[in-house]
């Protein structure tokens, strides 16, 4: 078979299983979940064994510290990956669920049903827990999953995944409900992404080149992860103190994510309140200043001059921009027009700005007096999340278990034509 | 400006415009759109005159009567184009719907509320009503519309367009809410679908070819109104009667739509019952009657042998293929893999026959006595639709307002920090 044929293959079995496991009951999902926790822990020497193989080719490719570190597990790791599904198992099962009845004047009852989505793709880098991860999350909600990993992690991600199906087998998994691609030429990420005959749903999770590529690539529905640019805007109406502490946070909390703060916006009536003493409290923390003409004066000496390209970047480090704007307007037009449509946040004690800037805002978290850190599946309760979608179709912001599932009508009738007018 | 240039410049306008009509009240929208509508009625004449240089040069170019007919409005036409707007200004608004809201143990109130998706992009073909109604239902939900028509309907289309933005102006419709891209050359649908960055949604309205282009260019989610190949299976407890009469209904009362049937499956015990009391129905009304061996000599002399293809054939006119099958289980497979995941009968005085095949079809309707030919938003009570997405991601089956819509999440706190335990 050519790589082609074997990626078709793939998912022709995973279209066959996705039948299978629709029709399988919450109980049954949760007790193979259980078996595949099991399975990690009875096979972690397997798997740390292939992750030594993987690291030591790492070191070899000298790839970076940070990246060895994505790269590492240890027994503590993989407890805390066991234990990820575990915490799936205990989810309640969007599957089945109504999501809408109702009886049309002809005498028809219309439901609306929660289903699985059918099979699902999933193309990582080189963090192997997201083998895990998106195996349960999807497993939960009665879809078959392709997995696609990074070469980095291929032996790491092969080991888990054949732990996850040697004991989810043991428990009752269909057969291939959970598959991953045997090889990490990048030609199988063309053929996945090709392969809409058998993929309803394909979800890149990584960088923006390798999203940018599946965008260009794909035939089938995509969900992206791409980047957060958030905003803090201090309204004349903020707290100082408070706006300060949602600024420290927002930035310097994890500012490697996609909820952390890259730009903030100043009221002038706050400006030399608010300014001085959030950049204080940055300087201290390491972070780097940059503002516009107007806020410059009030971030002291080591602050630099922001250019038009700050506003619209992803610094994804300690650096933060900022800039003074006239009004709650403008601010608004400023992050729907430069910020990433994220997360976005109004510090102030005035409920009419915080409304209209939360109406106004056209992003997926819009917050008050509360940090976009917690713009998360794990803050919003949802128990586990796949990402934070920045897509507006079918999924916006958190993606947790509902959001990887469709629906179906089911139309009972009692004789009802179209060519005879109501009984 | 490049033509290139030009799309940007509406996209770049419809994105401005998608701001304010975010922030319309379903007071104001109702008010424009009944002024949209009665601007249809003002300018009728220049409409049917625009129409008539589309039609001659449609006659010119010796386009088909059926086409001819696609293209044509006249005064009734016209009349149902303007009541389509009124009755969605009559249809609720689900813009601002709260769809969950919920509190954290940390106190953040998270509300998920219904919100525009933005820009929609519509390309169709020859139908000139597309214009207005398509228009009319992105409006209704807040969106501003960029649309590209077919060239044979170029100068409909435009007088269209000019009396929806000139009435609903002078109403308080917002400028460049509703676009019109003024020109056929065939690469603005590449520009269209290439304009990632303003464009957050394209829908398709025509036929295979125009959907499959679309697909391969789209750097944006597509939501796709693809072909159905419906079945009706007859169970080994169906009324033999209704039987035949949802078969008749489902093929005769218009063949040429998504969701008319293409097959019967019947089950062998009630084979002899059926077919021949179908064929004579059928044939009756000029159907052309295929059959597998098992039904082709039940079928009468006219009949001939399915191929393989016909099982994957959407015929859109008068000829359906039967099949005998053994079990119910059969009849399940053989429809998804060979169907669509359209609209798929079961016939059966066994509710758990017919929970069954609920349960395992996995279509956008599945039907219970009842004819597929009410999969069909005007059918379920959504008051007008785009269109019957075949797709299951986002929007399935039916489309009306709601599935023009996204959502985003409002997150109220009192000073919550990540980097503190809750309060």
């Amino acid at each position: 078979m050519t790589l082609k044929e074997q990626v078709l293959h793939l998912g022709k079995q995973a279209r066959a299983a996705s039948y299978e496991l629709s029709q399988l009951t919450t109980e049954q999902k949760n007790t193979i979940l259980l078996a595949m926790a099991d399975g990690i822990d009875t096979q972690a020497t397997t798997i740390l064994d292939a992750n030594a193989i993987d690291l030591a080719a790492g070191r070899d490719k000298e790839l970076s510290p940070a990246m060895l570190d994505r790269l590492t597990l240890d027994k503590a790791r993989l407890a805390s990956v066991a234990d990820g599904i575990r915490q799936v198992a205990s989810l309640p099962d969007p599957i089945g669920e109504t999501l809408d009845h109702w009886t049309r004047p002809n005498g028809l009852d219309i439901e609306q049903r929660r289903v699985p989505i059918g099979v699902i793709g999933i193309i990582y880098e080189s963090r192997p827990n997201v083998t895990s991860d998106a195996a349960a999350l999807c497993f939960k909600t009665g879809n078959a999953t392709i997995l696609r990993g990074g070469s980095e992690a291929f032996h790491s991600n092969t080991a888990i995944a054949t732990a996850l199906q040697q004991s989810g087998s043991s428990a009752g998994l269909p057969d291939h409900s959970i598959q991953l691609i045997p090889s990490t030429d990048r030609e199988t990420v063309k053929h996945l992404a090709e392969m809409h005959q058998y993929l309803d749903l394909i979800i890149p999770r990584g960088g923006k080149g390798l999203i940018e590529t599946i965008v260009s690539l794909a035939r089938m529905p995509v969900i992206k992860h791409y980047d957060g640019i958030c905003h803090i805007y201090i309204d004349s109406a903020a707290a100082i103190d408070l706006a300060v502490a949602l600024t420290i946070d927002g930035k310097c909390q994890n500012p490697g994510v996609c909820n952390a703060l890259e730009t903030a916006l100043v009221h002038q009536d706050v400006a030399t309140a608010y300014l001085p003493a959030a950049a204080a409290a940055l300087r201290e923390r390491g972070v780097e200043l940059r503002g516009d003409n107007a806020s410059l004066s009030h971030l002291g000496e080591n602050a630099t001059p922001a250019t038009e390209d700050d506003w619209s970047t992803e610094y994804l480090e300690k650096i933060i921009s900022f800039k003074t704007v006239a009004s709650l307007a403008e601010a608004v037009s400023h992050i729907n027009e430069y910020g990433s449509h994220h997360s976005d946040l109004i510090v102030t004690t005035d409920e009419a700005a915080a409304t209209r800037f939360m109406n106004e805002i056209d992003s997926s978290g819009v917050f008050w007096n509360a940090s976009t850190r917690f713009n998360d599946g794990e803050e919003f309760g949802f128990g586990a999340e796949i990402g934070i979608s920045t897509d507006k179709l079918h999924a916006r912001g958190p993606m947790g278990l509902r959001e990887l599932t469709s629906y179906k009508y089911l139309i009972r009738g009692t004789g009802q034509l179209k060519s005879q007018p109501a009984k």
